[in-house]
């Protein structure tokens, strides 16, 4: 507010026209009042500024942006980086890649500081690089969380070997391709919120992911939201903003 | 092939000239040789004539293909029967019929004659008309039937108490609505043929069964078929037919 | 566990042979070890068993359900009621019917007991009914309730006249259908997860809820997750989950 | 009319016979009378013909088009080369190739001749080429535009910080893909028309960019239309023809 | 701006303290300084403020609404008003009904006062209420309107006999259902903006206006653009936009 | 042509001038020339002028364009007429109904002028109103007809049980929902052209008709094309138009 | 039939017994009787015996199969090869290729022996290569084709400018993609069939030809019926079997 | 049940404390006490632990699962190879493999020991590699498979040539693609079950095998279900399933 401060001592001085001043107050009510402040504080809660969506980026743009954001941040989340983007950047840029994950981390991940952790279950083995992307994306913001990869319902007793986990958990992300029935599961199971993630795994009527997207959004288990196909970022992201609800008290 | 017996003891005796007989051979070769008997032969050990879909049909219509029917059958049974369609039947004909299923049957369900049990699994309560389609259908043709109604696996424990009907059934029938999960958890823990029944039940993103449908035609468990949205008695005819190869020993 | 101690202290004692402990070990490993406690623990802790989903359920079937959640339950949140069912229920039951959203709640809604807040937001007048059924779950639960009603996109300087509300909010749940880009927005203004609703309000291509619901899954905000079209208690009992992970520190 | 005229005039005398006459007449009535004519008025005014969809075409093909067109226009735009096409036109054909937005120009762009600005804004970065397919067009035909890139609602301070172009502009182009949430927020915004662009920018549920041209089409805000995915040419002439409409005055 | 005028002024003259401006203009950023200006803005220039939409709406909240709105509107647009609700709504407020149309009209069409002419043209019949929507409103706000029905491209002749109010319109609004060929056959004959709007008309495949909805965004004819699903209002209230672009030099 | 000549003799003998013949010739370019000639054209050889497409139309409407039609046809076909129409109707029109078929027959049917056959085939009894409007639409263009119901492919025995009708058919209307095998059945067997009519018969996944339609588009048979769902007019006019190919010689 | 005559002869002279004869009629009833025929005199009238489809087998594969049917047949054409499959085939087959329509042809093309024309229109360039398709096995079969390309309807004096060929046509061809409106437009001019086959030529919301298909499936003019998408083979063998009917008279 | 023995039996002599035997009980209540045994049931009884899904793992993954599988098995499955994966994993692995089937073989395929036939039936030639996956499933089991390869509708002779065997089968696996008629033609000749398998073979509408899918779905035959699109392996286990159930009486 001192630039409005600044206008009003100049129109009480005179310096300044009531007609200029106006025109000030018109012309820039969104970036001075709020939302630039808005902006910044987002950066600084959320750490958002440090994410990289690497698809369709090439290496030059994305050591780019990693160094205006370096300016600020002490690590730096690329997702969906290719195998060939990944040894490009590596040219140009110091990172950690993730082959398979499409992740690739510049400083190191974080120790964990949450009491609460974030399950990520897996109905197959295929479903593993959302996982990843998951999983790191939560651990990149400080969170502890427990793999369980391979659980589908198909194998009831693999989901419920690992009951444990799942009931102490403070979020679960569940990802499955074909049925997706595991959201259902999970959601019945444990007592914490479920992101569910539907993946593109599975041939023929699985339509791309279609299938597992239509059954977890009509999973009757209460507890359980959903988001976009193949979207292991969102999820961690989200968990991480969950998770985060129940700590530091 | 009697009537072939006949002409050939025509052209040898000379009583039938060789055009005429080829002219014989030529006229008729499907309703003669071997079509009509395939149909006979369906109708008895299938009893496929015995039924009578009863949607869009005026009682009339029922009424008076079920006289026909019963030249030759024990018992009928109608399905998609609304209660008003019941109601005028019943002004008729003489029948049993089922509220809320669509189920109307003449004569008598007979004794089950299998050791075999089928069992018919619903995910929630609304799934019951549907299933009781398919379970009087099942019993119609003279199958044990075990009736799991509410199921479904967003409480896990309820499906998982009755472990003991599951892993005995000869053929389960999974029938759910919403996310259809149920057909792929029951296909990980039975080892009998599992026929999922996709149902219509739900709102929004079921699209009106086709939520459960994709669902179910994923299913990562192996021995899961499935049958069109809503097709109890699909279902429960195909159960049928699979308990009995088992019979009779 | 107390029916396995009293089965160790047969078998230690020679009451009972170690081939019936086993089998009765084997007969009920879920129902007796676990699962009933499961069950009652989520009672407990989520109150599910306190809700009756009413859609295509008899007046008779929702007052019976409603006597027996009674026995251990404070209050009962019936949905989907439509006027018909809710009148004839009040000639059963004593309830508060609130018209318009579908919900009927026996017993009072409780005191607030969250210092956390949540958001309720629509796009439009027409997705009051399901933000209705949201809010009224999450007060149900407890829950302290913002309703911001009609702030779309659209008139972007309504949604921003309530910046205040959003930003300090726990939990929003945004409720639009057409285009639902509501979600998105909140998305980015607000620091909170975002639990989108997609509703069936629109017309034409808006194909019964399916382009907001596709909208919100695409959403380029981070923190939003999407539940079923029109599926209000879904994101209401979502929220208080999330909500109450930050009180009673 | 010419032909008509010279045609009477033989008739009256006597040089052309009235059978000859109605055949003529009879034989050409489009192209002669009106159609040729509407033809060529519709080359003059909209420049039509001076524009080469490359896709699917050999570099032969659009330099030979190019020659037939460059006898009656200055400028030629060619939409949807890709980099091999460009490459290898380039060797039979001068023109100008603007890599990664598939146009390619024949001669140079004219300086702009209109005082309305077109503005061309879009919801991300990857959204850029078919925001310069858009852009180039809209240029080729003579029009001020001024871009807008990376404005998505996810950061409203983006958008709201360019009020005063969005504010002034004569016509806005919209372009984003996932959700597509932009349109209606610059519809909202603007007192201009809108033109919203889907583009297939995305993954899982955008399918193709399917969400985000539902999202635009069910647009809450007054004075959106959409046109196909992807299509920046279409929009960048449809704004060329709206912004036109109030110039020259 | 008057009160921010009156609040400098205030500043100037020492009636107003520094301190108590800047709090004034940091607590109404939105409402006072400068969205109510847009929204004001928007109303006096778009007159969006006026038009109610009715669908959902009781008869006691459009007359509310309309009350309001008369304040400061001569004349109000409802639509999507149904024979019942515009029934009930006549006995408490005086508007014209156009039966068939969804339209009422508070006060009385203004005289055209452009000189530009909007066409609305059909492919058939059944699409004359969404033509009639989209006709009043662009009547409603002062533009002059052409009507020409029925002139679908099944029967060409019929479409070629108004060339000349085609060809000469300012904007072009095509309303079509089944195979909306009109929306092509009318952008290559015109060059104006054409306007399509598919209409829900037709049956079988044409998916509730999908099918008019998909033909009409591939149109293969350069300056159409496409609003929603028997959106009728829509393009009424683009096309007004467009049409007095041209008007007032 | 007439008016064109008398023109020319006019502007030969004097009596016009070339101005006003060419004023006349520019003026009405297109109902003069050639398409009130393609127009009357059409309806003497195809009487499309001859039939009323009822749904949606008041009886007034219908009976007002049928005696305007009656002027000159010696009868009239009404498609899609509900009962309640068709009773309304018969009060100011006199006509022929055919209850459950939506037509009704203003004159009476003519005796078949055909040598050719065209069958109408369909799969199940459910079908038999689509086939009726076919059916009826062939007579009332004077062709021998032949109806072959419920011959579907799950009882093959029927089907084959007429091959003598269909291999001698000169067109094949192939009528079905569901599965839509008949269609491929029939155009395997039969070496004249297949009209295949998908219908909206069938429940769940036959999503009003989508299942029959793509299966019949997808025939593996050669000379079977595809009409729209349900559109039993369309098909029996083509088949006459087939028909009649093979008459007259 | 002159197995059959023999085995009478036989059985008329004793040297076959009537069981021995008996036991041939029943154990080859539908090759030796009745179908061996039909497929014998399909192959004779419609020579489709004297197709390949070439997608997806191995040249080695056609080649076989071509020698085989060389036997009894002067040509052969072989439909969907690609550059690869044909110059391998080159290498063991004399045949003419048709590059970029998939078409080879073993022998050569016949003189057209009909009368009737049939016309094969295009609404692009994009569309010839199934043009070629349906055009070149309609001259396979011996038809007399006219080619008319690029006649698309937002160009409309192009295809009016083709009246006399499309007028005079015995079976119109109608081959678009993107909106395919082509098919309405001619079946509204033409008094003949038209076939409509549907391409995948156009971008995004073109869904690889499912626009154009709806599209053609609602047309609104009489006589249209449709065939897959890209399906000219379909459409150029449906089109002969048309165009015969006509002839030899 | 091993370990609870031991565990019941330190109980009974006192060298466990109860409280230690609850602790042990509490602990692992799934995989130890039943859940195991379930596992190790299915694999017994179903071998389902003898296959590996091949698509997607390196052949180093398929290398070592397969070890660990042959440690208590014969003979291993892998379904879904490529060429490629074949390749480099015959470098690693001693095993069989049936090119374009994507099946491979580790240890040689058993005799049959059923009486029962499963008939593995196609449409086409190009359904073949989904049949053999079907077949050779199957087999791996110990059934007795006839193979009748291109049998499809459209050639209905082809199909009745094999009466005797598909009349005489104990299950029937039906593949097709495009419009999937067969399994409804099967359905309707068979009395035994048909597992309908779609595949992806065809273009256009087929949509990669959703017209198949539909069309199986809707079969008007009884006795018909359906799994995934191209799911060879999915069908050829399940009619293991039900041919077992008639085996070994």
């Amino acid at each position: 507010m001192n630039d409005y401060k600044k206008l009003l001592e100049g129109v009480k001085e005179g310096s300044i026209s009531i007609e200029d001043a106006l025109l000030e107050i018109k012309k820039k009510p969104f970036e001075d009042i709020g939302f630039a402040k808005i902006d910044h504080h987002r950066s600084l809660r959320q750490g958002a500024g440090e994410v990289i969506y690497g698809a369709g980026k090439t290496p030059e743009q994305i050591a780019e942006i990693s160094k205006r954001l370096l300016e600020r941040s002490e690590r730096i989340l690329i997702t969906r980086l290719d195998d060939k983007q990944a040894k490009d950047l590596s040219e140009c840029l110091e990172f950690t890649y993730f082959p398979g994950t499409g992740i690739g981390i510049v400083g190191s991940l974080p120790e964990p500081t949450t009491q609460g952790v974030i399950v990520v279950a897996t109905g197959g083995t295929s479903d593993i690089p959302v996982a990843e992307e998951a999983a790191l994306t939560a651990e990149f913001y400080g969170n502890r969380v427990t793999r369980l990869y391979d659980v589908g319902v198909a194998g009831l007793h693999r989901t419920l070997s690992h009951l444990d986990e799942l009931m102490s958990a403070s979020v679960v992300i569940a990802i499955a391709g074909m049925e997706g029935a595991l959201a259902s599961v999970l959601g019945g199971l444990c007592d914490s919120p479920v992101i569910a993630v539907p993946t593109s795994v599975g041939y023929g009527a699985s339509f791309g992911g279609l299938s597992a997207l239509l059954s977890m959004l009509n999973s009757c288990a209460s507890g359980v939201s959903v988001v976009n196909i193949d979207n292991g970022f969102g999820a961690g992201y989200l968990a991480s903003m969950i998770n985060k609800k129940g700590e530091n008290r």
